[in-house]
């Protein structure tokens, strides 16, 4: 038996979405255009009948109108919500979340609702039938299970245009209050059956991204069952014994291996349910979720980092350390607290994060005397120390790093990893006696940074300097490892290196100074120059966004917590316990003859799963390598191995595993950053034309310019290269282009010839050829 | 040329202190009642001539009087102080600084003075004439090269009474203002030649501890340099050049191997300035600080940790980490702020830590909706996640780890490790179908906590449970591994290890909850049983006050950043350029040779100083095991092994270097644990009398009664058995004795009989016998 044809697509579609929070007004304006002209103007898809009723036209008018009808009717039927709220626009359950979190109205705690249209396969001819599934947020709707309960075939996820046909709103605004006495017969609908009895409160879309209903599950249950008809049931679904009955249902339905694993692929296709090229925002935070590796926390800009995503930062780690102790640096922990006088000493550094310093005023019910900061970084919270500490050159070279958390405040939109809160990193801190001995290490470490993104993350980098205006606030020079995300054409800074020369240890700032050794007299000082680098958890978000695909995550093998997962298949419900035991030694067997030789190898042995369950599981969750072991398999002593990334099958001899399989992972490894390589360097753009910039830049490229180095032309390239027509993201902050580095190799463009060479910008004598592009 | 002679004792007297800031009306009282003792009363030590005079009458008068007269007497010299500043009593400079840095008119930055008396050599008949040495903070004074500098024979730490004699002070509350036209012909005075054109504020005493007076580094040494006579001038030294200066001024005095040793051992002793039995917790902060463990941080309660003891964290860290992975716990991170509502959840719970909760209520210029908590701990941050995680039992158990910081904003004493406010720690959180699997869990996170004590740290400790009391807020048992400090008879709480039950998880908190897999009806729902466990940086500071010494830290083997350091020896001016190299090269050598082994090794060839000097610095910090090589250990192909734990010297032949280390540190590591356990066990009484209570713990013991285990009972002991005459230590937070634990292991002890051994302190039924006393 097969059991894997019951996996199906795992569809949310309440996750396909665009984060376009902020344009509230012009969602509303678009859903009523759009619904005007389906009601004035000829439309190629053809009008059911009640679509033109009166309470489907005041759902859709706009959105305060609706959330007032909508009470209207549900104290009607003596349902009085516990709170109703306007907000942002918000599509994403992510965003939805947060704006309701952010609203003082919203209850303390409360669980999603979502809304998923599916349309069951039928006769072209045939009117459909759509399958509208109402289910809690975390709750598992696998679409195939469900289509085989209620003996429909292959529901797939409903287009746009259904969803306008049956209910005049698009898949972000669809809602269980959608359902009414016209659109339910219509309809075969399905409910969660964990809703009803559930203690807690549900937030439900107002028919529209910008408002909310709270209602309790037995509200909302009451509110669709009473809709119920003798010919028109509601379903009560418990999606948690359909997602485990799989393996014994399928008992019933043999079917041929080569059509079961077209369906898998068809399955995996839709994992993620966001395709990254259509909704990246979207696609990135379902592919987080998905993968298990983070969780939204209730205090905004704040993630959980679950083990999947802390394993890899573990492994970012002890890699580091191991290379930083090589260069003499030493860990230790300086407090997270700081001092007001001492945090703002240095002013321009403080001006760079002012705006974002957290605040502690009060301990227990006592007022602080001096509100004290939580660092955002901590310069200035070490420097008196090592003023204190370095009082001969024979104290120098000092090099401290401590991995930590800093907090950062911002009001801008939170993004997982790349923007958050607070977030995990590395601060290095070293002083040295001479400006040499300061620039080199500034190199090897941000040599390190390329390293952990290259060597380990297949990240490609472009290591350079920042311009003046991008350096860090208050150091002498910025270098940098930049980076790039293809799908949104937008660089990324990975890591930086400061050389802070001698601006935090002259004398009238934290006067860290030493008697100059090889001066005769004996009276010369020397401030001591001084370096800080960072790193931080960015890391995993730019490699989760460079090499994930339409199926989830894909992991480079070198920091996967697992790199081969071994699944048992062909197990049915025929097979004999003996044959069952067989196959699963046996998986349990080649993990740990890999583990023996430094694979992170795990037997998938779960009995509840179907192989394509778990196929679809791991997928998701990026595991470089699957090995698959059925009885054939068995019988040829091979087992069956596939590529996450390509996709690949290939069977290994079992004889040969221990040697095929770490070659195996060192090829991903490889073909993952060739891959990324190509990819970010075919969008590296040389460009001598300021015409050619923007064209360039809406094209998804980073363009290299022979660049002048002045800081007004860089604020000109900012503003005049802001003015594209391409709609924004708005989670990137910056829509014009900066300057992301002037890259160490320039060999890589035609020579600049002194004198001739122009800037496209602003016709002064080019210096350096310098990356520009939208950014993170 | 045996140049460690010259180390002699690097003392500083300031460091010898009673920590009893609290007690400032006492102190004051306490100086008065002295005084006046001194001048009616008869009095065994004869009174110099000068001491009845006016001006160290007045000083001594009280500590407002002092200061103002100090004040109108720098006037007059047309001194105006910065600022003058009233505080706590405080005794050591921790403290000080601490007292100043939470006055609002003391100035932002400062240094602190110290002053500090020696009594030189003379024949026990003559006057002595003190040397006072007047000096910066952090100036290493070294009273060997000083009194040969000065041509003053064997100048040692003055005693109280000599302080008394000359200037009518106690040792802390000594200042160069009590140099006067009076004091100062009478001593030799030293002053830091640093001082006079340092730009910092200096903190002066007011001739008392809970004043201080804030004068320019020029105010300061014009007021003692115009005490200056032909006859007795202020020498104004260079401690710098004086500790580096002491190889090429040993090569003029070349002296015996014997007398040397015997000097170094007689320097070693006085290293840390303060002796461990007189007073322990002056004597803990100055091994943390000489060991360069630990420096103080300008946020009361918050310290820094340098690498010296970050480094011993993370070997704990390593450690533990492969062991909890074992058991199947990840890591992870959650965020370290969370909501109030969510904080607050538990009443019981938040009860145990509202006092002590930081709140952030401002970000940038901003103040926030709500206030927000920094974590005191996890389980409220964490467990709503939990319940949204754990939808299945088959989603259990789920094991979470994380290493973090947590605050504490206690407002008691800090004390560096023990009791900080902000701290790092481990808090894993698991959720467990049932009882019995969280209870085995409960005592294999225990058992861990135990070795890492008891094998990594040498430690000993005792496995037991909390009475209902001590447990932990909102838990259902609280297991502990209880440590016990000898030096000041108290017990240590080391780690917990607690079974939170259902208390979390029950549907009025979170409602963590899945359905019984056992139950054939498919109706029952069984609420995850939960345990939380946590292992902070306070292991550190147990492990420093159990092993260290007069000659300051002793590191155990096993968690020491470095276990041999290697010193060559016998080098003098004379010695050729060669044979140096050839004593350096085979220092380096055998540190490869040791390393390539596994044994952190270090060759410690700095040329600046002197071998006794490194031997000091090494002994210190707590190096285990030190190997010198010199010419006649090359000779004979050897080298002297001293281990620090014992002093005990012993050649071992090159050729077996790689074979008698390894074996020699294992020894050392399991030579501390016994004698820390025999130490523990020596002072664990068996006592069934409550007329042998106190005295027991007033003998620094722990003592073990068989317990009716009733929570009226465990008051009523505290109470009663706070009532001793011992002078309090306020550092310990509690005076009366606290049950301990119940020990797992009730062997130790005569055999309970039910009904007929009664509780000593309330004659109920005894239930186990039961560790109670004072406690940190």
């Amino acid at each position: 038996m097969l059991a894997s044809r019951f996996v199906a697509g795992r569809c949310v579609g309440i996750f396909r979405n665009v984060y376009r929070s902020h344009i509230r007004t012009h969602l509303i304006t678009f859903a009523e255009k759009r619904f005007e002209s389906t009601l004035s103007a000829p439309h190629s898809v053809p009008l059911p009948q009640h679509h033109n009723n009166h309470l489907s036209r005041s759902f859709s008018r706009s959105a305060m109108a609706s959330v007032e009808s909508i009470v209207q009717q549900l104290q009607g039927l003596s349902i009085t919500p516990a709170a109703t709220v306007s907000h942002a626009a918000a599509s994403s359950p992510a965003t939805w979340r947060e704006a309701l979190e952010q609203s003082s109205s919203a209850p303390k705690s409360f669980e999603l609702i979502k809304t998923i249209v599916y349309k069951p396969k039928t006769a072209k001819t045939a009117t459909p039938v759509p399958l509208v599934v109402v289910a809690r947020e975390g709750t598992d709707v696998i679409s195939g299970a469900l289509g085989k309960k209620l003996n429909l075939k292959e529901p797939r996820l409903a287009s746009e245009d259904l969803l306008t046909e049956f209910f005049s709103l698009d898949k972000n605004s669809l809602s269980p209050l959608a359902l009414n006495e016209q659109t339910f017969p219509k309809v075969v609908t399905v409910i969660d059956n964990t809703i009803e009895s559930a203690s807690t409160i549900f937030a439900i879309r107002g028919l529209s991204t910008s408002s909310t209903i709270f209602l309790t599950g037995r509200e909302l249950f009451s509110y669709i069952k009473r809709l119920e008809t003798q010919e028109n049931a509601l379903h009560e679904i418990d999606f948690e014994a359909l997602r485990t009955d799989g393996p014994a249902a399928s008992a019933t339905t043999p079917a041929k291996k080569e059509k079961e694993s077209a369906k898998i692929e068809g399955a995996a296709q839709i994992a993620i349910g966001i395709k990254k090229e259509v909704d990246f925002a979207g696609w990135y935070t379902n592919v987080l979720l998905k993968a298990d590796m983070l969780d939204y926390y209730n205090v905004s800009g704040c993630y959980i980092l679950k083990p999947w995503s802390y394993s890899i930062w573990e492994i970012i780690q002890d890699w580091f350390n191991k290379e930083i102790k090589e260069l003499g640096v030493q860990n230790a922990y300086f407090p997270m607290f700081v001092s007001q006088s001492v945090l703002e000493k240095e002013k321009d550094h403080i001006e760079g994060f002012s705006p974002e310093v957290a605040w502690v005023t009060r301990a227990g019910k006592s007022d602080l005397e001096e509100p004290i900061a939580i660092r955002p970084t901590s310069e200035t919270a070490m420097y008196p120390y090592y003023a204190k500490w370095i009082r001969s050159h024979r104290d120098l070279p000092l090099k401290l790093n401590q991995w930590n958390s800093v907090v950062r405040w911002e009001f801008k939109n939170p993004q997982p990893f790349l923007r958050t809160r607070e977030f995990l990193w590395q601060e290095g801190h070293t002083a040295h006696l001479t400006k040499p001995e300061a620039d080199i290490e500034v190199r090897q470490i941000l040599d390190l940074y390329r390293r952990v993104y290259e060597d380990l993350l297949a990240v490609p980098v472009i290591p350079g300097v920042k311009s003046e205006k991008e350096k860090f606030a208050g150091g002498l020079y910025t270098t940098t490892v930049e980076g790039f995300i293809p799908t949104s054409g937008r660089g990324i800074q990975a890591a930086t290196s400061h050389c802070l020369g001698q601006n935090f240890s002259r004398p009238e700032m934290f006067n860290i100074v030493v008697e100059d050794p090889n001066d005769p007299t004996g009276q010369g000082k020397i401030y001591v120059w001084q370096n800080s680098w960072g790193l931080s958890t960015r890391t995993i978000g730019v490699m989760v966004m460079t090499h994930g695909d339409n199926q989830g995550l894909i992991l480079p093998p070198r920091v996967a917590a697992i790199q081969a997962v071994i699944i048992p298949c062909g197990i049915a419900a025929k097979t004999s316990d003996e044959q069952r035991k067989t196959i699963n030694d046996k998986c349990e067997e080649l993990a740990q003859q890999l583990k023996k030789i430094g694979v992170k190898a795990k037997a998938d042995l779960r009995d509840v799963h179907t192989p394509g369950f778990k196929f679809n599981d791991w997928e998701q969750k990026g595991v470089p390598l699957r090995l698959e072991i059925g009885p054939a398999d068995l019988a040829k002593q091979q087992t069956l191995s596939v590529r996450r990334d390509t996709g690949i099958k290939a069977p290994i001899p079992l004889a040969q595993l221990t040697t095929v399989v770490p070659q195996l992972l060192e090829t991903i490894q490889s073909d993952l950053f060739k891959k990324a390589q190509d990819n970010y360097y075919s969008r590296l753009k040389e460009i001598t034309k300021w015409d050619d910039i923007v064209p360039a830049l809406d094209n998804k490229c980073v363009v290299a310019l022979p660049w002048c180095e002045e800081e007004a032309c860089e604020d000109d390239i900012k503003e005049r290269s802001g003015q594209s027509s391409e709609p924004q993201d708005e989670r990137a902050p910056s829509a014009g282009a900066k300057s992301l580095c002037i890259p160490f190799d320039q060999s890589r463009w035609t020579p600049i010839v002194p004198g001739q060479t122009k800037c496209p910008a602003c016709s002064k004598d080019a210096k350096r050829w310098t990356l520009f592009g939208r950014s993170y």
